[in-house]
């Protein structure tokens, strides 16, 4: 064994010491795995701890605390359960909190009053992030053992009251749109394992798809929250990046500024990604991190309340998303139709271009920085790792006046695409009757097959742009109906690698989400629109 | 003549040629020049001339203008008049736009109803931001008869039905707080042409200063709004970056993001600093720049009705101010306790290290873009530009890796500054009873005398928290009082250059302003706390 292997086994013994505090134990599962691992809760799980985890999201069950229908520790150890049989299943998870997590629902039980709005609820959080007392390696065999910095925003939910009780994997470098490592190999989608869950933040993706958790944390600089919560079903938002406190998780590029990340939650359900918002700036959090924007969360009542005018981005140009996200734009599209709203087709401005510029802002210095932990443990270097900066024709080491030249196209870049949005106006000068959002495909289909995430803009294009973005689920894969029409022929070598890669039978299960996105800053105004797209189609 | 001095003076005979339209022609100046130029615009101006420019703000011209007591022809011709006799007595303008502005007030004097909030207000732009149609060269010689690129405040302001009558001087990089260059020299300050009228907005300040213009429009990244403003004892406001629109400007380093700069105005009241950020915001200039923070302009109604907690920046631990800033907080403190405010003293937080890092992220490529228009023309290189760039320890080449890390110092900076503020509050997690605002010496002092203003940090340090400050005058200097106590021993050689260079005699007639400072992002109530400070000084 290696030493890189011997390191990394060493993550993977403290992952499987947590895991053994489960109690009572998990029966053994099948072997081989069901390719779905849907059907797997109801049959290990006690009908108690299925009907607390199955029925409800964070606002039912806060009801549940609040109302002390049911108490911290009892759901608490239902999710730590529900989140040990996901390991087992989807592999998804870095640590089990067991004892912790249960002697903090016991304390906030003991409570007299709630401590704040997340009072009870168990919260899962992306290892990436790093928690207080705990080691964090963000997927770098080098890293294994290192301490966390201080989170702020773990810190915030904590104080509102959330119990911390499983941490999740992303991928090598965080930089993969999958979630595959040399420390812990492969998570796996819970609709159908030969699947991705996505990445970087495919651990909670994959959890919560299981429904393992009901409020995840993930992270976003290239569709890291919004890929893992379309391919796994469930519901995700990216905000428009200094919203919300950034620092804390492990990050090879500490004060790189070309292209910024944002954490986000992935839930299920969009109220409860209003009520992370909600939460974390209803604490003023500028006050500490000044960096951010001085905004409190402020909902969109206008918005909620008027006929919208919606665009759908059917293709951004270069590749065309597989026919079952084509299929679930035409159904929200019809419901928003029907619904009173007017729907127009979203004309992309030079996607291309957008790739170009945004995957040489991810690694201005090529790449040294991702890789020198790669490098200094000898780990393999994984391909979508090659992928992502060694294959990419505009990752390149920069001097300092490249970089600002590169930053100015950026900004350029951002204005034209303003202005193409602009042009949707009725008053070009107030800006009436423009678009109000874009529904769009988050990804070029739905879960891809393991290894074939290869085509980042649609989730990436929106960091570029720094647009926030609202994931939702809008139908599944249906093998009959989501068939390319007849003679398609594929516009360039990216769209015949998508089509090339897509075959129906290969996605059975597979959940179908779309993203909603607003422009920059516009965060509330995505939101409300959610609310109304989703009311459309007859949701709540 | 040398091939650079040939250049600079055609752009000195352009100005002059456009100085040549003014009519009636002033009558011949004085030589030498008296020492204050305050005297000189009732003897050369018409009293209808003088009446105009000297007794109101724009908030009063342009009420005067709305109900069609004053034509805005007769007001631009006044104003045309008194910048030209500026340009006369204090070097401040780089062109005078006698036929284009006389026919642009004349059109909009031929129109029905007005074309927004500033119809027929003339109003002076630095030469820095260019101007469409005109040439831009940023005090360059090597730039001399380029082009301008669009200005987007420029326009919203046009728009809005502004006059444009005067461009204005600025120093050779723009990186000094003083205003000489090699193609017109130096601007000296209105009310003592020994002293600087500060830089680099130092044209606008002066011109200002000299009442030539009731609505100048400058930049800012290291004082280059507040420190004219202060100097010449009129009112300016930096606010913070990404606000208002930024381009135009010709700009040696564009896509640096270290540190950002921002545009503010120049101007006779407190009230037009308002107007001037309600008529940019009120256009939603993140539509088409969406750099910009989603944020109307909303004023602050709390602030302005509420007792505050005012804390006074005596002096920022490493350089005292010269006796008649000390005197100018005293009267401020005084006047704000007798109105029932809580006044405290600020504790700064090592300003030294700000200017280590602040001076960094000016120039993190060594100051090469820089110079590198200079070695172009050949022009000689001015000592203020040696100053700041060659001879600061913290300015070199960096490679990317070091500026990522000087960016992360920069974060942490700001971070503990701002815990530093939140430290200040009775109740630190909601942020109740800590200071609303500081009061703080614009710079070291008054106006400095030319070629002396070395210490920048009371302006730069706002600069590097990217903290709003709003400039107002409080008083003049008193060669009586304001003396050092006797037996001042200076804190280090900082402090004892600042302290040599001070002699009451030489500051004659200066004006004495100080800069009212908020957290980031609290523009509102920045402006809100300067209204309850003057009025706790009786103003209006």
């Amino acid at each position: 064994m290696a030493p890189w292997e011997e390191k990394a086994k060493t993550a993977r013994d403290y992952r499987d010491q947590t895991l053994s505090k489960v109690d009572p134990p998990l029966k053994p599962l099948p072997d081989p795995l069901p390719l779905s691992s849907q059907g797997l809760a109801k049959e290990y799980l006690t009908e108690r701890e299925y009907e607390l985890t199955q029925n409800y999201d964070a606002i039912e069950l806060l009801e549940l605390l609040r109302t002390k229908k049911l108490t911290s520790e009892e759901l608490t150890r239902a999710f730590l359960r529900r989140a040990a049989l996901a390991q087992y299943a989807v592999n998804c998870v870095t640590e089990l909190m067991w004892d912790e997590a249960i002697e903090r629902a016991k304390y906030l039980d003991s409570l007299a009053e709630p401590i704040g709005p997340l009072h009870g609820l168990p919260i899962s959080v992306k290892e990436h992030h790093g928690m207080n007392g705990k080691t964090n390696h963000a997927s770098y065999v080098a890293w294994i053992g290192q301490g966390s910095d201080p989170n702020p925003i773990n810190d915030i939910l904590y104080d509102a009251g959330c119990v911390y009780y499983v941490r999740t994997t992303g991928p090598q470098t965080l930089m993969h749109l999958e979630c595959n490592n040399n420390v812990y190999g492969r998570t796996v989608n819970p609709w159908n394992r030969d699947l991705t869950s996505g990445g970087s933040s495919g651990g909670e993706g994959a959890l919560v798809g299981f429904r393992g958790s009901v409020w995840g944390l993930g992270g976003d600089i290239g569709g890291s929250v919004r890929a893992p919560a379309s391919n796994c079903g469930i519901y995700g938002f990216k905000p428009t990046t200094k919203r919300i406190p950034l620092k804390g998780m492990k990050h090879v590029m500490d004060g790189k500024e070309s292209i910024l990340a944002t954490f986000g939650p992935l839930t299920q359900s969009r109220e409860t990604l209003n009520l992370f918002m909600k939460t974390i700036l209803d604490t003023k959090p500028w006050r500490t991190d000044p960096s951010l924007t001085v905004k409190p969360w402020t909902p969109d009542t206008e918005t909620v309340n008027k006929k919208l005018k919606i665009a759908i981005e059917w293709d951004d140009g270069v590749v065309r998303p597989h026919p079952p996200a084509t299929r679930a734009m035409q159904i929200v599209a019809d419901a928003c139709k029907a619904a009173g709203h007017e729907v127009v087709d979203w004309v992309p401005y030079d996607h291309a271009k957008g790739w170009d510029l945004v995957s040489a802002l991810y690694f201005p210095d090529g790449g040294e920085a991702a890789y020198e932990p790669l490098n200094a443990s000898g780990e393999p270097v994984l391909p979508l790792t090659k992928f992502i900066i060694d294959e990419q024709p505009h990752v390149k080491k920069r001097d300092m006046h490249e970089l600002w030249k590169l930053c100015s196209e950026r900004d350029a870049y951002r204005e034209a695409y303003a202005a193409q949005w602009s042009k949707t106006a009725t008053d070009p000068k107030t800006g009436e009757g423009e678009v109000d959002v874009i529904i769009c495909p988050t990804t070029p289909g739905c879960a891809p097959l393991h290894e074939t995430a290869r085509y980042w803009p649609y989730t990436s294009h929106w960091n570029l742009l720094d647009y926030p973005g609202a994931v939702f689920p809008v139908t599944f894969v249906d093998t009959e109906k989501d068939v390319y029409e007849p003679g398609y022929k594929p516009m360039n070598d990216q769209d015949k690698y998508n089509y090339d890669i897509y075959a129906p039978e290969k996605f059975v299960g597979a959940p179908v989400n779309l993203t909603v996105i607003g422009r920059r800053g516009m965060d509330e105004k995505v939101m409300a629109a959610l609310e109304v797209i989703e009311k459309a189609m007859g949701r709540k």
